[in-house]
């Protein structure tokens, strides 16, 4: 699988690439020309979005036919590193925007991340090695994409066990339902795999880039690891720990961040994330950070040292630019390379243009909303993919693939029946828009509920105890 | 005084303060043709260095006349901040050179970096403070220059104390007796002003830049310690620690590089210390933790949490860089500005023209040379000011001031008037070149033998005591 490398291997000049790209951009438009296959022509789009991506990363420069490299020009802006043509979706790990109402085009990501489908032969295998049927996200899409999951698989297979690793940055106190993504499933994850999971809470992050105090991104770090927690996490298998706690605890932490440093190049974290020299030197830095919980011997407490146990990072697409970075490293300093599972992206209740944000409270269903607000939110403020009357609904049918309804209950609706069926009767108008949103409601207010009971039974003594570096229930 | 600062204060753009620093070289110029007074040619002299600082740090590029800024050019080379005319030394971390004989022109040093000189009047003022006679690296300028010591005697004589803070970086196992100097006067002032003192070993440092393995840099760290402990420091007054293994122990320590990697650029960096984009991400973020010693706050177990305890450092002048960014960012983040005292360097047994190398066994006398190794290092590589034969030496005397074997006792003899008389002896050619060297090798034997005494003596356990955070015997 073609992936986005560092300059360290395979490094050409960027006049050498550049011409190696406009010759490639020619083979395509000759390929579509001459009505080539789709899968000749996917294959050399693929090469071609691989090009731009390495020109890139050398140059820190979005590649422009007929304008051939500048030496020390600097990366306009905060855009996406594999960013091109200018009808492509922005997604970054502080940026995701789309102009489609039915959201990002993921099949496009792949092919320009350089990532897997999460395919049906790959969702089998899942079923089959971990003898669970696969959990809804997988069924419905929802992760996606992935980086070496065969080769998890295969290792499993024959006894060789891995690690989970997610995480949030703590921005606010206040989580969505959007936030949970992540957590729902990697907890299915470690239930079916029976493996440890670390949970990174970058309230260093955090700090670096927000007007925030520190103190204020460590509490928020706390906070939210109760509403962690709350999603059923067994302590005795998870560590969850901040950045801020954790660095000034864990030499092994930081001699891995160290290593990672070293490893790559202010030229890189330009092409990848897109610094400038106006960024401060603790955001150039911070990619080290987010990359070393990566490897196994950032938590010797855990893995008694070792360092080759094998992790696999479930995670929301966007968060992919860390890891390509950190894959390209791995191999560099002796550890084996991180695997990845990609989710989609939860959509704002105003529609799947954009990721919903923590600081407008009207474009998400919060975690502390009341049943009431929930469902003044999803009558009001949930994008309807219905007709403007009853009578047109009626007779021409709703558009579930843009109703925000319809696809927050792909999330969360599990029996995958009744989720066809409300398809196909939105589709058909024989389900209205009010008669769709209250099966929302219906499904999210007993959810959200059960989560803040949960949550209420967090003490700060469990809190404590999940986020101690502390030994677990395995024997690595 | 004025100071290097970062492009946060009273910044203007680009053109505009090459537009003021074209006319305050003409007004130099003018100066000059008038024959004005050296005091307002050296003012005009100083603002114009101070410009080009501003200059350099603002654009990444050095001042050239008659060339406007241009937008987005890199700095060319690690070169130093303050750089500028052909014919001036170069000072910075990682290099020391100049042309000169008599080493680096130290008055010039001080008009560029805008610091002060340590002249009679604050010598005779430590003396009146600490009541004891000055250190003679005090008596003969070897510490020449200062930041803000004023300030410090002040607060202390109104029973305000304040801390020491050097370092090292741990490049080898070996240290010559150049590397000493830093220490031997610092535990001069911890006896004379009974305050506490942190070392950092900066290991990380040394595994960005060299190439060497963490696990070696760790090593070097735990073996200079030993010397440094070996210079006689109290251990209930002095805590030294390694940044691989202090980061991963203090929360505190790596809340205050994560502060000040937030309030400085990379265009900061890129002017003060010349990096580059090729530079791994690293060594760019790298000054943020040289920096955070110098606030009390890293260190609660020693001042019980508090922020507010003066900080001073003794080091050599090629690392004053590190601290006016460290001096840039303070107010902003809250704490206390660090004083300064500043070294001149140790010359090579070839001559002042550059510094020792730890890493050629002939420039320099190493800590763990033989009395026979001193002897022969100095009679065969010391570079004398002698001449040719006994004859002209007798006739036309020798030159103290290129003598490495003068200038090696100008730090070792202790007795004012013995030094003096030798310095007139060979100046008049009563001394010849052999005798002098005599002298020196009958100075170093003794001194670099009990330092290997003392430093057999020091315990595994003493040098586990002295890098374990733990308070120290002061009340804060």
């Amino acid at each position: 699988m073609a992936e986005c490398q560092g300059d360290g291997e395979g490094a050409k000049s960027p006049m050498e690439l550049y011409e190696k790209l406009t010759a490639q951009g020619e083979q395509v438009r000759a390929l579509k020309t001459a009505k080539a296959t789709k899968a000749d022509v996917d294959a050399a789009v693929q090469l071609l979005i691989q090009l731009k991506t390495d020109y890139k990363q050398m140059t820190g420069q979005d590649y422009k036919a007929g304008c051939p490299p500048s030496e020390n020009s600097v990366a306009p802006d905060n855009g996406p590193a594999a960013g091109g043509a200018d009808d492509e979706d922005t997604v970054d790990p502080w940026n995701v925007s789309t102009n489609n109402a039915k959201g990002v085009d993921y099949d496009k990501l792949i092919l320009r991340f350089g990532s897997s489908k999460v395919d049906k032969e790959l969702v089998d295998r899942i079923e089959k090695v971990s003898g669970q049927k696969p959990h809804r996200f997988l069924r419905r899409g929802i992760f996606f994409s992935h980086r070496d999951m065969h080769q998890v698989l295969d290792a499993y297979e024959k006894q060789k066990s891995f690690y989970l690793y997610t995480g949030r940055g703590p921005s606010s106190e206040a989580m969505h339902v959007g936030h949970l993504i992540p957590f729902i499933f990697t907890k299915w994850l470690q239930d079916v795999f029976d493996i440890p999971l670390v949970v990174q809470l970058t309230d260093d992050e955090k700090y670096l880039w927000k007007d925030l105090s520190l103190e204020d991104c460590h509490r928020f770090a706390v906070e939210n690891a109760k509403d962690i927690i709350a999603c059923g996490f067994d302590v005795n298998k998870t560590f969850i720990f901040s950045d801020l706690d954790y660095m000034g605890a864990s030499p092994e932490f930081y001699r891995n961040v160290v290593k990672v440093q070293k490893h790559v190049t202010f030229n890189q974290v330009k092409g990848i994330f897109g610094f400038t020299d106006s960024d401060c030197i603790g955001k150039i830095s911070f990619p080290a950070i987010q990359a070393a919980p990566s490897f196994s011997s950032s938590f010797p407490q855990i893995f008694k040292g070792r360092k080759d146990i094998q992790c696999l990072i479930p995670c929301a697409i966007d968060q992919d630019p860390y890891f390509r970075m950190t894959r390209d490293v791995a191999p560099r300093i002796g550890y084996p390379k991180p695997a990845l599972l990609h989710s989609t992206f939860f959509p704002a209740l105003q529609g799947a243009q954009t990721k919903m944000s923590a600081s407008d409270a009207n474009t998400s269903i919060f975690l502390t909303d009341t049943p009431k607000q929930i469902k003044n939110k999803v009558n009001k403020h949930a994008f309807s993919g219905g007709k403007d009357t009853v009578e047109e609904h009626r007779k021409y049918g709703g558009n579930p693939d843009v109703d925000v309804a319809f696809m927050y209950l792909t999330f969360f609706l599990e029996d995958d029946e009744q989720l066809e069926k409300i398809r196909q009767d939105y589709a058909s108008g024989a389900l209205l828009t009010g008669e769709l949103k209250k099966l929302l409601i219906e499904t999210l207010q007993p959810m959200i509920e059960q989560h803040q009971q949960r949550r209420k039974q967090v003490t700060e003594e469990e809190v404590k105890l999940f986020m101690t570096p502390r030994p677990l229930n395995f024997n690595f």
